[in-house]
């Protein structure tokens, strides 16, 4: 195991009608002038953030608002959000809404008190200093109500990048599975799929001795082998939203990913199918993900294995162990058809004529150095061959 | 699932030499004027508490010392030292050590701060304010290096009791796995044990569908079932020494026990053995958890069942689960024995003849009132049975 440092200094509050405790919590972590950020629909048909905004009036809190966040949130919609802030004096930035709402508020909870271009930001540049950003989560997915990263599209050239910096880990969230209830059921299983990547991102590790995380992951993982078919079938399925929820922020905060390398190749990979076809990202890390593991089996079969064995319940082959590394990843392909994902680039509305374009911007764009990966290294011709495994 | 708040705002520095960070944290967490709070012996030897004094001269602290926590720590020491950080003018307790260190340090940083009897908290008052806490961890064990627990023991007549509130959960923790090499075989299976209880106290639950949290605990299990005889077999093995003691806080800072009924009857009882005859909290939870889940199996025979088969891999008996489940109960103990742990009142030294008066302060001693657990509500005479199961 690797020498860590593990903070997750945020404030969840769980459960049935907890978005009601926004206003209170805003003013406990020392708003007063808040940017209500959301994106749009349902949000506001649901009558959430009317109950938010209720909240928020009840505790003597002033706001402005800033909805239009799209998925995939855009850096148009953070520039105008920074200057909003500037111009109101904004100091506590609520995020109402998904992953994408919360990314596009921590990337204007750090551009409205930095003086550069918030892209730096997304170019490295660590993010010491932002406003404090609080979260009504409505879909378990990206993990970011517990994490210290936020991932933009930057609109000049639509291609994605990450940011991160303890400063902008939430200073509260609230997680209510009720909120997640009316996702449809395409939204949910892209959550979910989204969650096991986060999981799937840490497993494959090349640090030896990490049972304890190991341990953890696939027990989260095993939990949405369990849940995710439930919510299929039954969008109100409370308990399992609420398994699911707590699964997602698990996932991410980093606590079962600790002391171990890392892959991040499949989210790599998937941006650029997302930023080039605006689809869900769950969906493209839905064909990504299987492609990404089929390349790299043969770097180590046995943690493949490992994984079939443990979370996928498949039979340990110990004549040919490989036999086993392949029948968990094709468990996984399963599992995401029967949640509903697409399976292949046609499914998804990608083209074969776009592989080499976005292999280039994948290995070479903006602030990339030729490579992606930290289970196995990929340049651009592994990805190239990784986005043809799509094409089937 | 229920609702719930978890909030866990601990820094933990993780690995090999950690402990040389011990002055710069407490600068960052804002003290100045430090009281040093250990035990002895193997703190001294080592050079651990000499190489934390560097550091914090380094950073330009001042310090006092306070020795001398033993197993069990009690009230008189921390009255000690609650005069000492008021003479002192002391604004940060470091403690370094093991549970006992750390949670006397928890209740000198709670009383020096506090106008009346820092045993209020003891009798159930909540703790809102307390002076920083940090520590150094020297043993994988009780876990109070991320809760915000607290447990003391009243030398006014022997009993033990616990304090909780978030102002003494630590600021920041240091957990460097070195440090626990030098443990002997035994007490490395005390902390073992009572990493293991910490589990299956929450695992010990009456609400329903927690597979989340089922499946993190199952997974913390697993890791100690995998881990502790590499240990026991080679204290010097620091990966397994490492993968216990992200387990031993995972298991209690409660990330893995939120928004589910727990049950902690096997601490309440323990609690008498260890007051009583001053052995090792986590000896007196080898010998009276097994007693616990025989007696209360017949409450939930399909939960025990699941332990069974997930944990300790036993068979499922669908025609008679209670044949797993008891299999379970049976594969714990063989486990606890393998790793060195007491079996009953014999090997622990304790007396049939104190089973009364022990079950009587179980159950009426100060603050309690005439029944304990939260899994099954156990009355005197079921804690008197209990402690019969153990005679054998």
């Amino acid at each position: 195991m690797d020498n860590f440092v593990f903070y997750s200094p945020t404030f969840f509050a769980f459960g049935r009608e907890t978005e009601r405790e926004a206003g209170q919590l805003i003013k406990k972590f020392g708003g007063s002038k808040v940017l209500v950020h959301y994106g749009g629909g349902s949000v506001v048909r649901s009558g959430l953030l009317e109950r938010v905004k209720t909240s928020l009036t009840e505790f003597g809190l002033a706001f402005v608002e800033l909805g239009g966040v799209k998925p995939n949130p855009r850096s148009g919609l953070v520039y105008e959000g920074i200057a909003l802030c500037k111009k109101e004096g904004v100091d506590f930035v609520l995020a109402v809404g998904g992953g994408s709402a919360i990314d596009s508020a921590k990337a204007i909870a750090a551009g409205a008190i930095y003086d550069g271009d918030f892209w730096d930001y997304y170019q490295g540049k660590r993010i010491e200093e932002a406003l404090p950003v609080g979260t009504v989560l409505t879909i378990a997915a990206a993990g970011s109500e517990g994490s210290e990263s936020s991932v933009i599209t930057n609109e000049d050239g639509m291609y994605k990048r990450g940011a991160g910096g303890s400063a902008i880990r939430p200073k509260f969230s609230i997680l209510n599975p009720e909120l997640t209830q009316t996702l449809p059921a395409y939204q949910t299983a892209c959550g979910i799929t989204d969650i096991f990547a986060h999981l799937y991102e840490r497993y494959m590790t090349n640090t030896k001795h990490v049972e304890v995380t190991d341990r953890l992951l696939e027990g989260l993982m095993q939990t949405l082998v369990q849940e995710a078919p439930k919510v299929i079938a039954d969008p109100d399925n409370y308990e399992a939203r609420a398994n699911i929820m707590w699964a997602g922020m698990m996932a991410h905060n980093n606590s079962c990913g600790v002391g171990r390398s890392q892959d991040w190749a499949s989210h790599d990979i998937e941006h650029e199918l997302s930023a080039t076809y605006d689809v869900a990202h769950g969906a493209g890390l839905a064909v990504t993900m299987p492609a990404v593991m089929t390349y790299n089996v043969d770097h180590n079969v046995m943690r493949f294995a490992q994984a079939a064995v443990r979370v996928w319940g498949c039979q340990m082959d110990f004549e040919n162990p490989k036999n086993t590394a392949l029948a968990g990843i094709q468990a996984f392909r399963n599992f995401l058809k029967l949640i509903g994902m697409p399976q292949n680039f046609a499914e998804l509305g990608a083209k074969a004529e776009d592989i080499d374009q976005m292999a280039q911007t994948a290995c070479y764009g903006d602030a990339r150095k030729g490579s992606l990966g930290g289970f196995v290294s990929l340049n651009k011709e592994d990805v190239s061959n990784i986005y043809k495994l799509m094409l089937e």
